[in-house]
Parts: structure tokens; C-alpha cells; sequence
């Protein structure tokens, strides 16, 4: 009798999370002998750090996302599913769904990537959440530019003087790259582009604070550059406050503390949440089962190659893992973009020398440098030892963001968006709409 | 002793209402020696004949709209003010305002130009509303976008055939031009886009239904067209239900009442209402103030110069006014945008030449055409006598379309946007995302 040979079924990828990290470990493993899965509660990518452009209205919501589907539909080995990852049972190796009624209930995996990201913490207050908008998901950058819009509709008819200042005034919450450019942007959009739309309204009407806890802005930057950075500010109509703690926020302002004790309540009816980050809750799940530590921005500890301590088929990175540095401690690393993609390509590479036999070092960040944007032709760069702010480090930092948005469609429509808005001096207008949920009906001043 | 001299204060017109009707009077008077005031709900222009777009994906909505504020920011004597309209006293001359609780509650007017619009009426059903998105609102067009979407995500990974038939069910009420644009436009999605995106669906899985209750589609056009169209459609994989009115719908299907009295059932988990529209209630209480006929599609009569009899200050036009003949009946006028934009331009001209003391003759509609697309190089257009099909009428009605897209630079996304589509067959990206409202947080399954 001949015997019969079967084919080893393919090894199966599971991925969790279409961000930045895991869409890496797809893109590089798609044309690897495996069978890839990737889930995510959004059927598209977000470009997060363009994000914050939609709540400013530069950018429409359709120039910062793409399609998952679009981006893996042409490779036969890669599975897209829709669906909300509900836990794990590392034991059995699966993963539990919530899929629809429809749908599946669980997956199985050979090997598991979960980059699951994180969201907005609001120090333990989430009654904040309601008031003070962020620019991190797509609806809240959504819902923030809707909101600032509204209050400049508000202040253009207002009869009372106190509710008047109160609307133009925005708060800024985090004096980090992301909080610096949105303060900035939001300068922009009340000195070139609505002073004219608003005949009411004086560009010196409009007061924005940007709030930090420490004694300076851009705290990861060096000092020179951080310092440029203010001047900057301060041209665009910012007003940097540093040294300072939010101790309250609520519809109609903030509360903040010096150091000496001090409070200040700031009349404010829009609040910008900039601030800490909080890892996405399935990272706490995989601590839990594998007895890994979790640390108290909610991020799971894992082995110097990512993956989970006792359980080598499972890989934690970007935002949500903390990476120890084999020898008592954890790497400090950034929840910046280039650091989940460059842990997506290790993840890749992992995954196929294992396949293949093969060992690997542990994970090495290669910090290519750090970027943030004050507004146009206004940024500062770090690149090792080079410092650059003015217009050569903002073309550094409108070319590294050109080309890592996805889509060529995207990055033809956002250069031709900025191009425009730049030769206009921000007047591109198509994204500056005010939008209110179908539920709300009609109604645009809530 | 000298008299003073007092210059006559300018003549106030209140638009209300920044569709194509009020924008017309808007920019035809911006120059003209009067005080305007254009009030909307929105802080935005809508694109009407292309929102449909927005529900297939195809455009975005930044693409569609234009912020009112951006078209009329340099004209010194216009007002823009974003307010919801209760109610007129006609007698004070005084519009009755909801602007929040800081804004006015009423504005004065000399002359009124009321120009809200009509919505779509789903025959007294309105519990039909929550089931059959509609495709003429903004919010509402993103949600049928999103729903369509979330069907075909369910039919990939669905377990269940019946079920997995019915998400694949597409059901377009109304076989006017735009069910049949939106029909064909899901057809083409269908069989270009999508199937390669879902690895688990054929383009023949996918059933598309035009429900039309007359005996053949785009019954405002000449027979030979109509029938051209519906064989673009069958072959776009639309199947054009005639003589069959709706009789049920409902989250899983709707039901089809035949002229034999039968009634079918159809299980679809997509309805998408392109049928009957009402008119704006503030055309009723116009109507019941000045004692003036509603008729049933809740339209006000006006005389035939669009006043209303006994109050010449106040002028009613687009899908909110029916036009009097002047011999006892009515002018039959469609609820297309050139027929607003005529009424709109026609106001402006009565009101400047009243205040130059001089008559103008009444209201005349001048019929450039019908169009209507069904596709990618698909079209019917009937100019005058002219009746032509195909890539030649498509393009016509590509030009039109751009051409009245009134923003600068939404001509140009909207015209890269589709020459892209146009040489990659579809394959339009960006705008490929399910949304979901901020209140729903992160679930796009709902």
C-alpha cells in the first residue's frame, strides 16, 4: 500500500488591529507560506497622526483613512474580518469574537499579533470625555471640528459678552507634538481663514490656551527647538501654559492649578484632550492569562522578541506593550508610529525565521528622529544630533507624512489639499462643515 | 435751520434656506444696494444631485458641500447666520428664530425669500424612515454608505444562507433618476469594487431591485430612453421591479404589492428610499398665515411672480412652492435644481426691480433638459427634441455636474476623484469607510 502524503495545513496569522503595527506584519507576510487573518473593528486605516487635521478641518475624514479590504483584497492569502475581538483563550489558542449574529464566534490561530493600540485616558475622569473632545479617533477629530465650528457660530451672534469670550476661547490639553499642532492649527484657522468668514469676529477675539504639566512644551524634544516652538506659538496666538495641572473640566470651562497650590478657572466652552493615553483593554486580558505584568498606562510587558512571557505564539506590540529589555527593566519607547511599524516588520520577520528554523535577536528601535508641526512652514525636527525648525523642517515633516499615507489616492488628494490651502493661505474650504450625527436630525447648534 | 439728511436705511432681504434657490438670490444680489441676511440650519451648501454619490462611496462628503460662510465671507453686505426658523409673523414682517440660547430669537425683514426645500416622505410611514436610508441628506447618505458596506461585511463571514441573501439584497425605492443612479451605481460597486475586496462574495450573489410603481422607469423621459436605461441596468445586475408599489418594509425586507393585487416579499437587510418628497413645513405655515393653498406634497401656492397673495414682500420658491398659472391651476414644475436656481435668479430680479420701481412679467421655467446616469460611461439626456444615450450623454451630464459644483476646489477633487475612478474601474478608495456616530463609540457591526 502506498502511503498517502498530506500537505502541512498553512500556518495561520492571527492579526488583531489594522493600525499601523499590524498592518506591517500583513504587508510583510503576505506573500509568506502562511494564512494570514486580519481583525479589526474598522473596516479602514487611520492615518492617526494626520488625524488631528480632520478636527481642524484641513483634511476630510476620506484623505486620512483607506480601506482595509482595498489595501490586502489582491493578496489570496490574506483574510480581512470585521469584528470585535472580545478576549482570548491563549490555552485552547483562539480568539473570541463578536462578529454579528451572523458571524463567527471564535478563531483559531498558530500564531497571534495583537496590536490593538490605545485611546485617550482622561486621568481617571472619564466624565471629561463628554466635554473635552479628542483627535485620535476619526468621530471624536469629527465631532471636535463640529464643535469649535459650532462655537464661532455662536460667537458671531452672541448678544452676552461673558458667553461671547467663553466660545472663543479653546483649550488645549497636553503640550506634546499632537497638542502643539492642533494648538497651532487652530491659531491658523482663527487668523487666515475665518477672520474673513466671520464678520463679528476679530482674530484677536480668539484666545487658545495650550495646557502642559510640565515646565515646558514639546517636553521630548530638546530645549532649543522646544523654546522655538513657543515663539512660534505665541506668533499663531497661542498662549503656552505650562506648570499646569487640569484639576476640573466641564461644559462651560477648566480649572487649573499652579504649582503653589493655586486654581485658575478658565471660561471655556471648547476643551481639546491631548493628554495621556491609555493601552487598548485587551492588553490587560493577555497579562491576566499569562501572568504578565500590565503597567499602569494599561500596556502588557513582553520579551525582549514581543512576544508574551510563556506563551512564544503570541505577540503584543505598539501602543499597547511594554517592551522589557531582558534584564529587570522595559525599553522607554515612544506610542509614535514609527516605532509600531518597525515592531510590525520584527514581528514579520519573526514569524518567518520560525517558520524557516531560524533564531532571531531581540527587537532594536532605530529612532529615525522626532517631527512636530506648528503650522504652515512652522515645525521643528529632530534627527539625531541635527536640530531644524523653519520651512526646511517643515518639508521634512510634510514629505515623511506624504509618504507614509497609504493610498496613492490619498496622498494625491492631501498634497493637492495642502498645496492649495498653502498658495491660499488656508482657505481650502470643503472640510469645514459642520456635521451632527443622523440620530440628532437636523439641528447643528446643539 | 438746515434739515439733516438722513440716508434711507437699506432694504433688508431674509433668505431662508442655502440650497440652490436661496444661494441664487444670495449671489445675484450681493452687489445690489441691499442688506442680506441667508439663514440655514447647516453652515453648509449641499450638492444635491451628487449626494447619492456619498452613499456609494464614490465621492466624499467634503466633495459635496461648501461652507456657506466661504462663498459669501467677502461680500460686505451679506450676513450669514446659523439658525434653525420656527415660525414667521407675517404681519410684523418678522422671521421667528431657534439660534441657542445666546443668538436672537426673531429678524426683520423689508423682503423675505423663503427657500427651504423639501425631504423625502415615506408615504405616511414614518416608521419606514428608521429601516429605508434616504440619499438627499448629508448624515443620511453616510449612513446608507455604511450600512451597504456593513451588509456586504456580514455576507462574508455569514453562516446562515437565508441570511447571508438577504445582506446581499439591495432594494431602491423609486425609479426616478435617482433610484436609477443609485441603482446602477450599486451595481457597479457590486461588480467592480467590491468583489474583489470580499474574497467569499460573486458579483452574482449580489440582487439589486429597483421598485417603481409606474409602469416603467424614469417615467419624466421619452420611452426609448427609459428603455435604454433599464437595459444599462439589467446588465448592471439591476433588476427594475415596475408596476409594483411598497406595500411593507421592515429591518429584514420589504413587501410589493403587484396590480393583481398579490403581495411579494422580498428579504433585504438595504432599503433605500428614492421615492416621494414633502415639502418643508415652513411652507405650511406660509400657507396658513396668508391664507394661501398647501397641496398634498405640502407645497405653499404662489402667484405666478413666486409671491405670496396678499404679502408681495414674501417670495416662495424651489420644491417648496408650487407655482399658480394665473387661470386656476398650476405650473407642473420637477424638483430639480434648475428649476431653484431659475426661481432663485428670478427673485433676485423682481427685488431689484421693485426697488427701482419697476414690473416684471411673471415666473417662466426654461426646460435645458432631463439627465440621468446609470453608470460609468452609462447615461440618458433629452435636450429639447435631442435625445441621446451612452458615453456621449454620460458625458454631458459629467460636465454639468462639475460644472455647477460650485467650489473651486471641489471641482477639482470631484474631477480627480473620477478620472481616477474612471481609468482604475472603480476603484475609489478613500471614501470606502463605515462610519459610525461618536455616541455609538467604536462598534461598526451595529
Amino acid at each position: 500500500m502506498i502511503p498517502t502524503v498530506r500537505p502541512s495545513p498553512p500556518h495561520r496569522v492571527v492579526v488583531i488591529g489594522g493600525g499601523f503595527g499590524g498592518m506591517q506584519v500583513v504587508k510583510r507576510l503576505r506573500h509568506a507560506p502562511v494564512e494570514l487573518t486580519l481583525i479589526d473593528q474598522r473596516n479602514f486605516h487611520l492615518f492617526q497622526p494626520l488625524t488631528y487635521q480632520v478636527a481642524t478641518g484641513a483634511l476630510s475624514p476620506s484623505d486620512v483613512t483607506y480601506p482595509l479590504r482595498a489595501m490586502f483584497g489582491s493578496a489570496p492569502n490574506v483574510r480581512v474580518m470585521l469584528a470585535e475581538v472580545r478576549g482570548f483563550d491563549l490555552g485552547s489558542r483562539q480568539v473570541l469574537l463578536d462578529a454579528g449574529s451572523d458571524g463567527p464566534s471564535t478563531i483559531e490561530y498558530d500564531t497571534l499579533v495583537v496590536a490593538a493600540g490605545s485611546s485617550y485616558a482622561y486621568f481617571g475622569h472619564e466624565e471629561w470625555r463628554e466635554v473635552a473632545g479628542e483627535v485620535k479617533s476619526l468621530e471624536s477629530a469629527v465631532s471636535v471640528r463640529s464643535r469649535m465650528l459650532s462655537a464661532f457660530e455662536r460667537a458671531e451672534v452672541a448678544t452676552d459678552r461673558r458667553n461671547r469670550e467663553a466660545d472663543m476661547t479653546f483649550v488645549v490639553v497636553g503640550g506634546g507634538p499632537t497638542g502643539v499642532e492642533i494648538a497651532g492649527q487652530i491659531g491658523e484657522l482663527a487668523r487666515d481663514t475665518l477672520a474673513s468668514d466671520f464678520k463679528n469676529i476679530h482674530p484677536d477675539d480668539v484666545r487658545i490656551l495650550l495646557v502642559e504639566t510640565a515646565e515646558r512644551v514639546l517636553s521630548a524634544f530638546a530645549e532649543s527647538l522646544a523654546t522655538k516652538a513657543s515663539r512660534s506659538l505665541e506668533k499663531l496666538g497661542v498662549t503656552p501654559k505650562v506648570n499646569r495641572t487640569v484639576v476640573d473640566i466641564d461644559a462651560d470651562g477648566v480649572s487649573l492649578k499652579a504649582p503653589d497650590g493655586s486654581t485658575e478657572r478658565v471660561p471655556a466652552r471648547t476643551v481639546i484632550w491631548a493628554a495621556g493615553v491609555r493601552a487598548s483593554s485587551l492588553a490587560g486580558q493577555l497579562g491576566e492569562q499569562a501572568g504578565a505584568d500590565v503597567d499602569k498606562a494599561g500596556r502588557v510587558t513582553v520579551e525582549p522578541d514581543l512576544t508574551l512571557a510563556g506563551h512564544p505564539e503570541v505577540i503584543a506590540l505598539g501602543d499597547m506593550a511594554s517592551v522589557s529589555d531582558g534584564s529587570g527593566g522595559t525599553l522607554a519607547l515612544p506610542g509614535l508610529a514609527p516605532v509600531a511599524i518597525q515592531q510590525g516588520a520584527y514581528a514579520a520577520r519573526l514569524i518567518e525565521h520560525r517558520l524557516q528554523g531560524r533564531s532571531m535577536g531581540p527587537f532594536r528601535y532605530l529612532n529615525k528622529g522626532n517631527l512636530a508641526t506648528i503650522g504652515r512652514g512652522r515645525a521643528v525636527a529632530e534627527l539625531g544630533p541635527i536640530r531644524l525648525s523653519g520651512p526646511v523642517a517643515w518639508t521634512i515633516w510634510l514629505g515623511v507624512h506624504i509618504w507614509y499615507l497609504i493610498g496613492f489616492q490619498n496622498r494625491l488628494v492631501v498634497m493637492s489639499r495642502w498645496s492649495f490651502s498653502f498658495l491660499s493661505r488656508g482657505r481650502t474650504q470643503g472640510s469645514r462643515i459642520i456635521s451632527s450625527p443622523v440620530e440628532e436630525g437636523r439641528g447643528a447648534l446643539e
